[in-house]
């Protein structure tokens, strides 16, 4: 039966030990969405072809996330990443959603480090816009395709700008 | 008009200067959620009165990430932190609710400390739980109270653990 | 006589104690240069009103650099920052300048943040260009205005734009 | 023609893809300059062979910020290091010439960790010597050589301590 | 004859330059103590099986610091860490014996990496019990075994949880 | 009776609230001892006059990490520090003393911060003899001195360098 693995036999948390592990190249996509009122989404899309533009900043900020992702999850492997990339989408006239792309060659997935980069980016566009509506949302956030490793190609189906 | 106080009249991303705002109490609350199957739910709730808790995992990296607040997000004031809280709940066979209260004594308010606590804490029990579960949800997550601070009190009627 | 302040009698350093020195507003303006190819200058201010702006990347990774001051400066005093605004001027065809101004009220000064802060920007314009030129210079970086604490109000009146 | 990489065709940023770049060894050599009162270096050098040395200081802030590069250039890999040296000359009696090399066996190159070596202890340098000179300048601050990856051997003919 | 590795011939601090050894696989494992009044352990102890446990809050920590090696120890590479397990004993009534194992692919050894995982477990469980002991006292920290790269298999015969 | 502050009465872990507490001056002060081969003291204690002093660096690690304590221990608040001094001393041929003392105004001690001074500043001299000794042994570590705040003035009256 499948374990935490990241518990031993007696309950222990440890980080798991992948030394015995292939390197393999590896890609985690990550979608998550924001939603505002109206009005917010309607001032960020105003700024979108400007200096000061939340999107970029928030952009930013999840890369830079992504980064700190082995510092912020206990049992997490530090990781070299090979590439980061973060792309919006507006589906209605109250959301944006976060795509985030993560590859690397290693041991270990790079699954945390895309829910990372989408959960910062998601975080600095609350930052951002904060002073204008309070009342923003974060989420859902998931897994939309991972491949790389034993546990084979994951594709969801139902991505997340459809409405759930 | 309310504007976006992170950029300058001509665009350019700042750190606002708070240097003439008055210290006071502040305390910020935000909930947030993370779905799964009720197997995994059901697995984590066995482990919650022995060693090898997810639950007691996730929140130790939660606090730790609110201390991370300044460092990720990049227009947040570094801050002093008084005191985190975080509680779960559980409203049906397939949601952990997440609740982070954070306070200080400051210029700014804490709202992204804890916004950043309930994100770390749910990126933690994905990546204990992914291993059994790949297709968990995170969200929704959203401000539930606010004081102090010029902006007044904020208190958001409908909790995130009622169905949406 | 004057003497390094970072070292005890015995020549040991020493992050000095500041804890008899009042609380006040201080400010520090740093200003620098980093000198390119004018076909790389072009380029980044062609950019200057899109997406894709090398120097608001820049500017963003001096305000975030500037909040890791005391991380990186050994004996620096770990500081809140109440405000930082970095501004950029092209005083030629081959150079941009950079200026950060950071604010606090505490006991030490803030001219470390504030130089961290253009050092970081000039870093990441480098890197952000480097594909295109890798001759650029970075530098000179010098204090350009400081107020608060006992040392008194410093003014540089040769500014860093102005050719040496 | 040459394009920024580090932004994708539509102008977002992002951390570019290496994963199909070959692993290679790779140096890189920056160089750089601080100025200041002929007294200030006069103190500088009297200390060099006691406890107390303001440039072992530098030296070490200067290798312990070449491991935080990742963290401060948004854009940039984080990369293992194999190896960071810094030398100190005196090609004057106003100023300290900063030499940093790096070397690594990666699939990008080292120059952003030697570039951010050399600002770290040149800001080290002043922090220890501001309480004494407050007109110290850093900079110029240049590649002098890189090798290994597809772009060739670079060396730059005129070092940073001729005058220029 | 051995010298200091971390000095070059003119006493300059440095990163040695690993570039020519070989990776190979590599283990350390580090064992300490922590002695109290027996009243305090006795406070842990009874804790052992329910949430609030100071060993698993301890041992989060420690694996969570040896992360930070790298970043605390000015001369050491950054590592890659294949994984971390921390065992407890109690040889006694007022011990707590910790014992972490660290393993990873690299260049250079994993001592450091499991000594700071001992050294921030044994400070966790500092903070955890100060308000009911502070007379605690932590040490001896020792290398208990050691192996991969040239210098061989290392394993000291008695063992840290022995009375010396 | 007195009991686990960092836990609440249902056992979760927490970053107690401080938020009532008054500002007070703080003092800690940590005394631990590492213990080596006699020649391996002896070569440190011979490089104390010159470049490349394994103590120098070891005292800067130590400054260094002592504000890195709220980001490794998990429930510690993070706190401003007014000043940090470290010094040494040989109570006999194979051991060095070391004693961190941390001054601040804050609600809460530094005694982590004294702890974790002291801890860094022993496993870099560690990093710093490993090559020549490997069988260096890490503490006893203990509070020696701690006033201000309500639980009044702690002092140890048996000093580490004694033998116990």
């Amino acid at each position: 039966m499948t374990e935490f693995t990241h518990f031993d036999e007696t309950g222990a948390s440890r980080m798991v030990d992948v030394g015995a592990k292939p390197v393999t190249a590896r890609l985690a996509r990550v979608e998550g969405r924001i939603t505002m009122h109206p009005e917010t989404l309607s001032k960020i899309q105003q700024r979108n072809f400007k200096k000061g533009d939340v999107l970029e900043v928030a952009r930013l900020a999840g890369i830079m996330g992504s980064k700190q992702t082995g510092n912020l999850i206990p049992l997490c492997h530090p990781l070299p990443i090979d590439g980061v990339s973060i792309d919006f989408d507006f589906p209605d006239d109250c959301s944006v959603t976060i795509s985030a792309t993560v590859k690397t060659e290693g041991k270990t997935g790079v699954e945390m480090e895309a829910f990372t980069a989408v959960s910062v980016t998601a975080l600095t566009i609350y930052d951002m816009c904060k002073a204008i509506d309070r009342e923003m949302v974060i989420g859902p956030i998931q897994l939309a395709e991972k491949s790389g490793g034993k546990s084979g190609h994951f594709l969801r189906t139902k991505p997340v700008n459809k409405s759930e």
